[in-house]
């Protein structure tokens, strides 16, 4: 098992602890609303699509130095509050035993997607360390070396339990969700394993991401509002979500439970556990909070596709988000979903500023 | 101008009005709840499979016999409550001006999307019987002879102008609406001029289907909540949509108001319009009907991946939702989403003599 690299001092710890965005995340007063963007490090950005021009998504992933710089380019680029480890949620899934493939106009497939009962009990469950899992794990390292000392944190993630075992069954994206469906509904007692075996992965996973560097974590699960009613939620999901935020507590960093199409039953989301909520953008901000209630920070919500629009509309936008949290601290400014690839970086430059510009809470502090 | 080419006789009609179906549309007392299914006449089943792997999609439209033979299938191998007329939401763009093509594999794809403000000053918006639409009409009429002696109501229906917005600026299935939001966002006077047009094509057709013979309509905007935020839908579409259930009044038969994934914003949609509001399957039958308020019927809300499950837990499924609509008058059991394909045809048999036999509401009637 390889040792942690860097051991910050107290003073680049205690500087990193002063920053806005994990003040935020605790609910802290702060100086002014810290905003990160989801798939910050992506291909609305020339210096990204320069990278990813000569290497292939997994070569990517699995390069450390690559997703090193791939992580830095945004925060060098703008003057965001953290980074983001750039990594995919699909890479656990390989260490357990599937093939992952990037296919071209089709996005992320697995070959040998889980069909049977029999096939989950094949499934491993290897540390990261000796997994693909390993270079992030390194990429993690040496942007945490960069970044902690100028006192920018930066965030490691993984998928939710439901998003991975839907990649797992349905091989890649899917349209309505049958295969995984029908194997929870008639293979419960499976269904129950395959659940256990992802929460044990992830945190593992996730806890050696703390290890490596990362301030905070963020919980994924994008495809669990897309799939599943609220009582299948509760049934199927939320007993493992609920695990994996509690075996999560002992990371000593803030954790940010997002999830996407998940607005009806929020609170049912929010229950399972991490101290921000992350929302998308299919509600607005009060209206979410409200749901989740106190003594819980919540990151969001501009819907991606404003960022699309003139400044005039997408600034009309950004103050309904900023009115919506009320200016009160316990807010994360974000996305309500990933930037789309379309997306100007004049705007993104925009937009951080603004919300810094927008939020200053004065001298107060 | 065609005629419609059967005058029901007064006791047919009394007969078609005593059915189950259009009295829980009118919320009035039924022996038991009448149930129907999204896209009934589709791939499931191996009578509509040996059709259409015969003939294109665009030929199955546009053949009224074709048409009418695919729409009575289901009707005749289940006791099914009501029938729904086989036609697509798109052809209306055709008349417009719009190019389809239905793509294998990847759906349906209009060549000339519309890309700027100039083309949607370009469309038309010629009556139903001089576009393709006829065939649809005609149709309608074929199906009505047969099924209105017979006491068995015909719906015909149309896409919400939402929707079909989408489908003529995204030029077809879209992840995540970002071409329609842009023009939204950055061109409302545009905006205003393609769903004002949207809305008289889609009356006229709608209207004229009613008039050659179906005895309910269905408006399905089946993106808006995939696609929209709640401000959004209340700037974008409400208006429009409003004004079409408004317009649709002067029909004389029930319009059924039915969308998918806006359950966080039900009470605006249903505000829209509508006599039935039609729900998809995210969120508990009793948990719409509260937001929905009294004085309106209610359809679904199976989850179709429901049907892929062994029978006992299918039949735990429908026992929830009948549960959940409390065995009270005003409810049309249906799924919360077009059937699946691969749905074996013998679990919709047994779901409809379930739900009948288990709805009877015994001797008083």
């Amino acid at each position: 098992m390889e040792q942690v690299l860097t051991v910050p001092t107290v003073s680049t710890e205690a500087r990193l602890e002063a920053s806005p965005f994990l003040r935020a995340c605790r609910g802290l007063p702060v100086p002014y609303t810290p905003v990160w963007l989801m798939r910050q490090a992506g291909r609305y950005m020339p210096q990204y699509r320069a990278v990813r021009a000569r290497y292939s998504m997994l070569e990517m992933i699995s390069t450390p130095e690559l997703a090193a710089e791939v992580t830095l380019q945004p925060v060098r680029a703008f003057e965001l509050d953290a980074a983001i480890i750039f990594a995919d949620i699909l890479p656990p899934l390989m260490g357990m035993g599937l093939k992952l493939d990037f296919v071209p106009g089709r996005g992320p497939v697995l070959e040998n997607r889980l069909q049977r009962a029999y096939d989950i009990d094949l499934l491993a469950t290897p540390p990261a360390e000796e997994t693909i899992l390993a270079k992030t794990l390194e990429a993690v390292r040496l942007v945490a070396a960069e970044l902690t000392p100028r006192g920018i944190p930066l965030i490691g993630f993984a998928g939710a339990p439901f998003t991975l075992a839907s990649y797992a069954i349905e091989g890649g994206g899917s349209k309505n969700y049958a295969r995984v469906k029908a194997l929870m509904y008639g293979e419960p007692a499976a269904w129950k394993r395959l659940m256990t075996k992802l929460v044990t992965v992830q945190v593992d996973y996730l806890l050696k991401q703390v290890e490596a560097g990362a301030s905070a974590l963020q919980v994924f699960d994008s495809w669990a509002g897309a799939a599943l009613g609220r009582e299948d939620y509760r049934r199927y999901v939320q007993p493992y979500s609920r695990m994996l935020f509690q075996q999560l507590e002992r990371a000593g960093v803030p954790v940010i439970n997002f999830s996407a199409g998940t607005a009806p039953y929020i609170a049912d989301v929010a229950s399972c556990g991490g101290d921000v909520i992350g929302v998308d953008w299919r509600m607005p901000l009060g209206w979410f909070r409200q749901r989740i209630g106190e003594g819980r920070s919540i990151q969001g919500n501009l819907d991606p596709v404003a960022l699309l629009a003139p400044w005039r509309e997408l600034k009309a936008r950004i103050d309904e988000v900023l009115a919506e949290a009320g200016g009160r601290d316990g807010h994360i400014f974000n996305l309500g979903h990933g930037i789309l690839p379309e997306t100007p970086p004049e705007n993104v430059r925009r937009l951080v500023e603004y919300v810094h510009a927008r939020t200053m809470r004065g001298e107060a502090l």
